[in-house]
């Protein structure tokens, strides 16, 4: 296989877009990457496009890039649609850098758009439920209350799909203190991180900073974890154009290659196998030839607090039961040893689903073309974004990992 | 690039299957085709599945295949959800085929499950409406129904997304009876060799074989095409395991080599720039390194008999307007120059939609390895699929092709 780089990427902010649809989202996005990559959309010989909901917010499945990438002009090249839920546009990544780096293709778009607000809320909340098992849902709901809800016989949260995902988070983050002593001081400390970093961020969703207090006192979503511990639902876009080695020169200088990408499926927990991640990362760095070590900067899926610092153990940041003393001694703050989420991450920045995983990955192409402006990282040559997607018995259902370098 | 063949295919038969799901037509389909690769499932890395309607159909997005794969024990390793509407699993198939070209993987699935058929009628109905752009449908039900059912403001067909697509078809084969003499007893040949076909393959979903005049007599859908001259609606899927020359020799003596794979997307009507399938073949045709002329079985996207007799111009099977001619001769026959549908096509083979890609593949394996039964094409060597999928203009949004070979 041949090397592949990032020529350009590009996204929306991230929000509420009560005015705007998928394909207005989608042109300011691709054409945001287009620029940044130098290259004509007449060059581009293959898209792949990840959404995760728009079958059930609009009701358009199926052939989803078509439609948004033609209503700007872009079509007849080959055009591929892939869901692996909030993977769904890494999983793209993936494919356009495998279309590319297998010689069949030398420029590629990958694009995750993506629309979770609807006027009907129902839908929206449907959205938020596609990412499991169906059959599996009902089940799951009820081995994941609390123990006092399990016995007063409250529904979980408010019975809807997001706080589903939240009491999973949640419910892991109480065996994770009952087991180590960490403290929701410590899962509060990690969304003053990043929603710090989301206010020096321009497309965040959310820029306004946060006191420990105020992070702790937010209303409950499913104890330990309040709202602003939790990823938000949110509207956007972003967009990545990938172009082989041969042909990188013809359009920038300032290349950002692809050292690793790998995709895993959740099934075993992480005491059977090490976790979904730990495996997605460990394929990815023997392909990029690399360990943590090498990392200088890190995009992490943080649908909760709660994800982030178990994300810290189980990618080997630090060892099993230390993520909370990793967050106190600010490592992973801007300025710290390994800065993670500077982006604010899904906690600040947003998260809709399927835009998420190329957003990551934007995040990381600024780092290290050292225009991440005030968020910039001194220095970074190598990042890496893991992105989760879906739930299955407690994991995600697909994750992916990529290594990227200058 | 490095060559990839087939080492083994299967698939349940298509059919209404009220009492089976998406998981145990998986099972059904990846166990036939494992055991007719001789490959374990241990030994698959990597995993593509096409599905377009169990969002609508059963509330499942996002991770079909790893909720399908996961309950016959296949799960952790890589695994990619794919929608190209009625070329969903086309599309996967050539995705499985990049991840072993490219190097990546040595043994890939590709595997086609849909359901078209619940309880809930109005969902199936939905489903079929997914493969278009749903801003755009209004519109274009208006434009097309007949101008009788337009002056007296009857709504188009009964108003369903099948009507409509018929409706597109039955409005292109009033164009084309028009312009060039094609008859109406021409299409319902079609019908008859399909039907006819299909009688004498044990995984089609209907196996009655039908006069003439019976085709012409069965219910109007949209003049000119009777309900004998429709696909049907239908359950099933279909799956192929894809293997890297340097590990086939472990698994089968008798492999079938993939020599081209195109996917291109619509636009432009066929007057414009060739039409979509030619787009395609004619990249596949480069790839293989071989013209139509080579080609001794074909399988194409008879979504009705009006678009067989199209395809069989758009892929120069012969000169445009003598595609009816090329029916009376009886080319397309099995028995004839260059066999088409000889698995019944999706006229009488059937055609849930996600299946459709894969088992035209499978079709193509029988043939060459000589395992067709009755319906087997006397030396065939060199096969063909054209699959179709979703609907843009009047245009399909997506069209693969495949050139496969001993």
């Amino acid at each position: 296989m041949r090397n592949v780089a990032i020529a350009g990427a590009g996204m929306t902010r991230f929000g509420k877009y009560t005015d705007r649809g998928l394909k207005e989202l989608t042109r300011e996005a691709v054409t945001a990457a287009l620029d940044s990559a130098g290259v004509p959309k007449e060059a581009l010989e293959v898209a792949i496009v990840g959404n995760a909901a728009a079958g059930l917010i609009t009701g358009q499945e199926c052939i989803r890039a078509q439609v948004v990438l033609r209503s700007m002009g872009i079509d007849k090249i080959p055009m591929v649609n892939t869901e692996n839920a909030c993977a769904s546009s890494s999983t793209a990544f993936q494919l356009a850098w495998l279309y590319v780096a297998s010689g069949m293709y030398d420029v590629a778009l990958a694009l995750g758009v993506e629309k979770m607000y609807s006027e009907d809320k129902a839908r929206t909340m449907a959205a938020f439920s596609a990412g499991v098992d169906v059959e599996g849902l009902r089940e799951l709901m009820q081995q994941l209350k609390p123990p006092s809800e399990r016995a007063a016989g409250v529904p979980s949260g408010a019975g809807t799909s997001r706080s589903l995902f939240m009491d999973i988070y949640a419910a892991g983050a109480r065996t994770h203190m009952a087991k180590y002593g960490t403290t929701k001081e410590q899962y509060a400390r990690i969304a003053v991180k990043n929603h710090n970093n989301g206010s020096l961020n321009p497309h965040a969703q959310y820029r306004e900073r946060y006191s420990l207090e105020e992070i702790l006192a937010s209303p409950m979503v499913s104890e330990p974890l309040t709202r602003l511990m939790c990823a938000p639902i949110g509207d956007g876009a972003a967009a990545a154009v990938l172009v082989s080695e041969e042909k990188i020169a013809q359009y920038t200088t300032k290349p950002v290659w692809v050292r690793g990408t790998a995709l895993a499926s959740g099934s075993d927990h992480r005491d059977v196998d090490g976790g979904i991640s730990a495996r997605a990362a460990q394929k990815a760095f023997v392909m990029a030839g690399m360990t943590m070590r090498d990392v200088d900067v890190l995009e992490v899926h943080d649908a909760s607090a709660a994800a982030e610092l178990s994300l810290y153990e189980e990618l080997g940041l630090c060892a099993e039961g230390k993520g909370g003393r990793l967050i106190d001694e600010g490592v992973t703050e801007i300025g710290g040893r390994l800065p993670v989420n500077t982006s604010g991450g899904l906690l600040a920045k947003g998260h809709p689903v399927g835009a998420t995983g190329v957003a990551q990955i934007y995040e990381i192409f600024l780092q290290l073309r050292g225009e991440a402006g005030d968020r910039q990282v001194a220095g970074a040559r190598v990042g890496m974004t893991e992105n989760g997607g879906g739930m299955m018995r407690g994991e995600a259902a697909a994750t992916t990992v990529h290594i990227l370098s200058l």
